[in-house]
């Protein structure tokens, strides 16, 4: 998808034509928070993001370059994952989305400027 | 669904559970802000949500506490549909959504104080 194939003028059908999934943006905290750099360690949060998912979109982050892949080790090739500046550009929206299972859903609350996590409600 | 079944503990993947995919949170959008409270003016944006989609959506809106539906003519039974208190809650999520398409994708933008909107940049 490009950028003339948006639905709409509309900047959250925009952003929704990105990571307007049920996985995108754990993939984004991931990278942002957790330190998740590779596939596997990306895999295994508790979410469980089937392989083939992962795999897509991680490669729709980096040709919307919000993600940069880089080899990390020759021989058997291994990639890691980081965010761009446009992709660490989404924190804000994590946040606020962040907010709102915590404050609605009881889910986990985690504080990126002094990394403390608290538990959720259950 | 239910609370139950959330992935995980975090807020943000319970958030995505309810709200994480393409069309949800343009319902909201069009409750919130558009004036829209009906299936056909919800339908008629310019997205052009598929049928059997905005039945399932708004069912699961309803289910969760975020829409609310009332008849508001009977023979033939017709139903609007309102954002709840909870649903409300969701409007600084779809700001900082619409924030982020606007600064990074080029999409329109709309100010829910003053109403006025700006066209896209294309």
């Amino acid at each position: 998808m490009t950028r003339k194939d948006f639905r709409s003028n509309c900047s959250i059908g925009r952003t929704l034509d990105i990571v307007g999934d049920r996985w995108t943006l754990l993939i984004v905290r991931d990278l942002m928070w957790h330190g998740k750099h590779t596939f596997g360690a990306i895999q295994n949060s508790a979410e469980r993001v089937p392989t083939n998912i992962l795999a897509d979109r991680l490669k729709r982050l980096e040709e919307w370059g919000l993600v940069r892949r880089e080899a990390y080790q020759e021989r058997p090739i291994r990639y890691g994952y980081d965010l761009t500046e446009a992709g660490r550009s989404l924190e804000p929206l994590l946040l606020e989305i962040m907010a709102w299972g915590h404050d609605r859903l009881g889910g986990g609350r985690y504080d990126p400027t002094t990394g403390k996590s608290w538990d959720a409600e259950g």
